[in-house]
């Protein structure tokens, strides 16, 4: 299962509105046969994937699968058909299928006969790969991570507004990783106007990755016609409103899941005040400037029992800065 | 060694301006003997209270310190005589004592025949219980420690100034213990105003510990007459400046080595700026609050490039808060 979840996260970021979903088929002695993972829309899913490189070395063998293969007829034919028809006996999966077309496939597959067991490394997948599309099938919108890089003090730019770079390389690659994962990477029309940000992932070399995510930026104000958000490396839509509920419902329709907030104070604050952020990355630099920017400009909050509360879902070091993560204190959003 | 230094540990804030130091005496089979930790000044240094303890069994013994016996007559006689007179043959130590009186220790006890050799744990020890003064044997400054607890976007006060509780009660705690180590505690006059602060030592039912730092105010406008930090439950140093190194001569010359800063971002904003903070204790609480005063204030940076640099020393999680201990990037002082 180990090795489905690593599959699957190679896809993250190509498989939106679907789940990316890793899978391993073993013959009956135990032996690796097919390795597979999601492919874009429209495309096969996992376990098909890894039924097609096992061939005839399936029968009789085990499926390993991150989400509990589907059986209804979306796009693509059911899974449970596809392994049924590969003569596959045992099936294991991580996540049970929350999806209500998408549900029962472990019922279907033992109806067959077939040994199926779920619950395997189920957290892990759970709290990873699948996470935001878990988040997305419980509540029709996409996931949102917040992430951003303040100093120690807790800023995000100098007095003079420049802000390159608080956090170090180590963390600015990470971010072109969690970036190249994304569905979407939201800012303000401040961001754009202050650092004219580019918003695309590229690897160490500066060079554009194949697939870049929809660059979205919110703000009813416009932003200046040269920006280079506005270029063709990768498509940009312009959300003219303040409402982060009407840009994630915009994102939703165009099969967004997986949505990175990048703005700055003012919008991060408009999505903590809406309960719209779901996860927290802070990237904090070791770093004073006693002046500029806070992280998080004005969020609903006057006194300090009304502060939004949060728990701290891991901290690593990041080169010489420290990563936070952290995940709503109670129940969904962030309030 | 170790239980040399958990001794020291036991009397840090009781010794400046002399070294809290641990020390374990074996008898001639290597069993423990006696163990002792430097008394109040005027009293014996820890080698003669663990040589007291082990009497006649501590000759041809060991002994483990966790700094270089002194070879000068200071307010009490020399280690080194102690030691020899005791008959101890074998000596070892962790930090070299760089004090221009008190070194050549090592060099005395290697004269008249003893095995001598130091080093062990001397990172540790260096690092820990005699790291505020070995800072005030090489500058002549208090070594100073700036405390506070902030939110994750970098704020210690809400927008309506209340700040109770930023931090959880297992950082509350820890900081209790921290001030019970520190000589003195620094705030400046706005946190008094601001917070009535009582800057005691208290135990988890508020019991006010036998030991109490002193507490210094710092700032020419003077605070209410019925201020809690005016009570007799500890001394307290009104220093009517807006210089830090004002505030440091005076508590040099006290005897104060090790100073907890837990002033406001104002207070905090000037010893950053003059280069007098030499370690940031953070308590980083999972809230956001996108309004309220930054953790610093004013330090002299207008632009991301004249930032002060630090370096994380080590990220712990402090009941639901993350602790961050950070030290200045290059040599001394934070900027
Ligand atoms: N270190 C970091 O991680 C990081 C990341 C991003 C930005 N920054 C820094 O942040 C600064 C820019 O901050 P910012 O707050 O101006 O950026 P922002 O939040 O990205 O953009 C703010 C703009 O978004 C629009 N907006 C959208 N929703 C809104 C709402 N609900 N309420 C109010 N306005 C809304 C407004 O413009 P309209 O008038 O167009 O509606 C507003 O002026 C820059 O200095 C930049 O360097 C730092
Ligand atoms: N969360 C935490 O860790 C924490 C800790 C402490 C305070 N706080 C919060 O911080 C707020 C108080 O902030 P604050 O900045 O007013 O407190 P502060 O830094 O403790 O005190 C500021 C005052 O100190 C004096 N001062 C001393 N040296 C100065 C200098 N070099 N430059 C300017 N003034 C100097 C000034 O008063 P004079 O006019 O008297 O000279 C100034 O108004 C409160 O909301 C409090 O709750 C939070």
């Amino acid at each position: 299962m180990a090795v489905a979840l690593a599959l699957s996260e190679t896809v993250r970021g190509t498989t939106s509105p679907n789940p990316p979903v890793g899978a391993v088929v073993l013959d009956a002695e135990g032996n690796v046969a097919g390795q597979g993972a999601t492919q874009p829309p429209g495309g096969p899913h996992a376990e098909v994937m890894a039924l097609r490189e096992a061939g005839e070395r399936a029968r009789g063998g085990t499926a390993f699968v991150t989400l509990e293969p589907c059986s209804h007829h979306g796009r693509t034919p059911p899974c449970t058909g596809a392994l049924l028809a590969a003569g596959v006996t045992t099936v294991r999966y991580a996540v049970a299928d929350p999806h209500p077309l998408g549900g029962g496939g472990a019922d279907v597959l033992r109806a067959a006969g077939v040994d199926v067991e779920g619950g395997l490394l189920a957290a892990e997948v759970a709290s990873g790969p699948l996470r935001a599309w878990l988040h997305f099938v419980r509540t029709g919108r996409p996931h949102v991570t917040w992430k951003y890089a303040a100093t120690l003090d807790g800023r995000v730019a100098a007095a003079d507004r420049t802000s390159r770079w608080i956090s170090g390389p180590v963390s600015r690659a990470e971010v072109h990783a969690i970036r190249s994962a994304a569905d979407a990477i939201v800012v303000g029309t401040g961001t754009v106007r202050a650092d004219d940000a580019w918003l695309t992932v590229r690897d160490a070399d500066g060079v554009l990755a194949p697939r870049q995510p929809l660059r979205v930026v919110v703000g009813t104000g416009g932003i200046p016609e040269g920006a280079r958000v506005l270029d063709d490396s990768a498509e940009t839509l312009l959300a003219r409103t303040r409402e982060p509920d009407e840009v994630l419902t915009a994102l939703a329709e165009r099969g967004v899941v997986d949505v990175l907030l990048e703005g700055g104070p003012t919008l991060a604050g408009a999505f903590v005040r809406a309960g719209r952020v779901d996860r927290i990355l802070a990237y904090v630099a070791p770093m004073l400037l006693g002046a500029g920017p806070a992280a998080l400009g004005p969020s609903g909050v006057s006194t300090i029992t009304e502060a939004h509360r949060w728990r701290v879902e891991g901290v690593t070091m990041s080169g010489d800065d420290v990563r936070v993560a952290a995940v709503p204190l109670t129940g969904e959003g962030g309030s």
